[in-house]
């Protein structure tokens, strides 16, 4: 492996960081925080910018890098940023423990939404800035916001690009546009600005409407108040943050084809509609099981869009308590949780794509079994879909459940029972946020042990980096001479 | 498709369980029972034998049948051996409801070993000898027996067998033997002998260690006493059952091999070490994980062996009540239930072989990601695996997720809590018997809705025949013109 290459590319990855701290900086100085905040973010930027500089000093000699180098950069510098990210939160004191701060910084960048805080509202302005600018950061990320203001580092950026981008691809709309990043990256701080507009329009105070509009656009789910968005019992703001969440959730090169005009283009693609319409189903589904619950018609079909849409994006914005539906209701939430949003969105999980090759691969191997002898091809896009891409999105389902069952096997050696266990992993792996029971929307993931919180951290940035970057990154052979 | 093969065929299996019948039958007479148990069994058995005449007269003029004939004829003559093999019990009264009669002799023949009995105590002999006796018959499979009894049916035999003997099929070994339905059958019948023997001249009453040798024979997992082996109390009978359920869970054509002195060959075979290694693995870890709540280490490692050997081989016989164990310990049992005996076997699960071949392909897509120009062969028994066993091994557990997803929703309209519904299809679709909580070994499937209990049958029969005779004998296509 080219360690030059490596070191070099994540070193100016940190420098970058280090720019970012200043957003947080800013914000304690507009708030006039105690000096401890403001130095609790100068100190790390500093740190960044030298260890940055440090080891980008000597450019390497042979800039070579392969598909493992892409993937190392990737791994490495998600988990650099996760750990210095945290370190400000210690330093200031609002999360003491270093593990908690990697915690809750890796579920940022991750889009997550895990929380190891019980109570939010104590943290300063500052914190709960830098807390809700991460999932910004990592929504699109922080390769691709780096490729976005650093075009230079572009030659060989489409390795970078792929290791980083969610959901597998499939044709030439993707790779056609990955050299845009910048394109992609404006409309996505655009699409983010109007979710805040029409939060503060509403009469949501800017400072909360821009954390909201944060977490919404990274799908993350770090709210400012206990409770998430059920405190402000405003119909409105859940309509924003309904539909918001819905539109993050849908691959970005389709909304940039949108805003060209293509719609044709736009509504040809599967994974959309077919992402449309099991938001549709679920939401129709689940509204039939509540009715007898309910008296408003309105209040029903809000709560359960954004339930629907919030645990479809994987974001986990809550305004109901959904662990006291009725278990079909339940079931379906747990199915959408495991299907996230699409490919190239922000949305974690399976994503639709795959999910859809996995219902068409099942139905294929029903005829292929009963005919042996007949060839059956796959139609994706209204193309036939090739062996290669087919193999790969199968053997992914294979490496996420042998992943999942290891995670499981060890978070059960600290969790009580069988249902926080479980929906733990499940909440880091498919980066949804809250789990069920011990890790619950009501409680949070502070009680769980060390090790554990070690174990869900590399689970989000397993789930976020689709596995394979965290997987090469700790594979021996990575290392060897 | 040629439907009157089909008929002709079933017809005649159909004659076969007329004949099966008349042990029950006997039964009933040695214990001089009501004259209505023998009616019971006697009527059954003159309508499959008129059906089975009837519908067989007329020889097809066409014999020929592809892989869908052979799995419609699985599919069929396993429905409907449940089907009319329930009837007795709802005559006789034991099981006065046809869905709940359908529901157990589904769970016998499958070696399931799911009861929605209460009283397991409270039945007739001869009800008590043909409930066990459907796991013998199933354990080996209806058409494997039938080929045994039957030799002229043999000339397209091997497409049938294909369809109903569980676990994909590695190089020539299977092949080579599946000819040797007879053979395999006699190893099958006393190796069955031997277990009851041994409790026999352990001082088990003779109905009942026959009783209990079907169980295990099966895997199945029905027994004789309500708490199942447990009331015995007796550490011979637990180590003979538990040794015993490991041996039935080993692949016959191994067995076959070791009786003929091919002791390199047996011993060369992969999924046999994995085998033995998971569940000396899994007995280690249980009981380092159980050390500080025993006193005694004896009692210790028979129990934990003994619960790892019926979770693993599926059968469902218990000693102790697992569910209070650590989580850890659950959640390796519960793993265990996944991964399930070997192929060729009577265990049902995933098998050894398809979870070693996930696990290769595990470790080869991380290699192959990370160096896409490479080519990544995987070994298996140190011969390359071709590519078309892989993606059926790989597209199977796609087909088995879809699957236990669309159980898992319709079964959780019915079923209280999640444990409950995710249990009970998990018991049901690995042929292992009891669920936890709400269908848990303290309790019973008795109280699930009739919808859930027909589900769940169907969840057997597509457990224990690998999904396709299934799905093909309910797919559109199957029945067009």
């Amino acid at each position: 492996m080219n360690k030059a290459m490596v070191r070099y590319v994540v070193a100016r990855l940190l420098q970058i960081e280090g720019l970012l701290l200043l957003f947080p900086l800013i914000v304690s100085l507009i708030y006039k925080e105690a000096f401890l905040y403001t130095f609790s973010f100068l100190s790390v930027s500093i740190i960044l910018t030298v260890i940055g500089t440090v080891f980008s000093l000597k450019k390497p000699k042979n800039n070579r890098m392969t598909a493992r180098e892409g993937f190392v950069i990737v791994a490495l510098s998600w988990v650099l940023f996760s750990l210095f990210g945290g370190i400000p939160f210690v330093i200031n004191g609002d999360i003491p423990r270093l593990v908690d701060a990697f915690f809750e910084t890796t579920s940022g960048f991750t889009t997550t939404g895990s929380s190891i805080l019980t109570d939010v509202e104590a943290l300063a302005h500052s914190s709960l800035f830098w807390r809700s600018f991460t999932h910004l950061i990592g929504g699109m990320g922080i390769l691709v916001f780096a490729l976005a203001v650093l075009p230079q580092m572009g030659s060989q950026s489409v390795n970078i690009m792929k290791a980083e981008t969610p959901g597998p691809t499939f044709g030439k709309l993707v790779s056609k546009l990955s050299s845009s990043a910048r394109i992609l990256y404006i409309i996505y701080l655009v699409m983010t600005a109007v979710i805040i507009l029409l939060l503060f329009l509403g009469g949501m105070d800017a400072f909360e409407a821009i954390l909201h509009g944060f977490g919404v656009a990274g799908t993350g789910g770090f709210g400012v108040r206990n409770g998430s968005i059920a405190p402000y019992g405003s119909a409105y703001y859940e309509w924003v943050v309904g539909f918001g969440m819905l539109v993050f959730g849908i691959n970005f090169n389709l909304i940039y084809l949108l805003l060209l005009g293509r719609i044709k283009q736009v509504f040809g693609s599967e994974e959309l509609k077919w992402y449309l319409f099991i938001v549709a189903g679920a939401v129709t589904l689940i509204s039939i099981n509540l009715f007898p619950t309910y008296t408003s018609y309105n209040v029903l079909v809000r709560d359960v869009f954004f339930t629907v849409s919030s645990v479809m994006t994987t974001t986990g914005f809550s305004t109901v308590d959904f662990g006291s539906w009725p278990l079909f209701s339940q079931a379906i939430l747990l199915f959408l949780m495991f299907v996230g949003g699409s490919a190239g969105s922000t949305a974690g999980g399976l994503k639709v794509s795959r999910v859809l090759v996995y219902i068409k691969v099942f139905i294929a191997e029903i005829k292929s079994v009963a005919q042996p002898n007949r060839i059956v091809t796959i139609l994706y896009d209204k193309k036939p879909l090739n062996k290669k891409t087919e193999n790969s999105v199968t053997n992914y389902m294979i490496v996420y459940i042998l992943l999942f069952i290891t995670m499981f096997m060890v978070i059960s050696l600290d969790l009580p029972d069988f249902k926080s266990a479980f929906s733990a992993v499940a909440a880091v792996f498919n980066n949804i946020g809250p789990g069920l029971g011990f890790v619950g929307p009501t409680s949070s993931f502070a009680e769980v042990g060390d090790l554990s919180k070690i174990i869900l951290s590399f689970g989000m940035l397993a789930g976020r980096l689709e596995i394979f970057p965290i997987l090469i990154l700790f594979a021996p052979r990575t290392w060897k001479k």
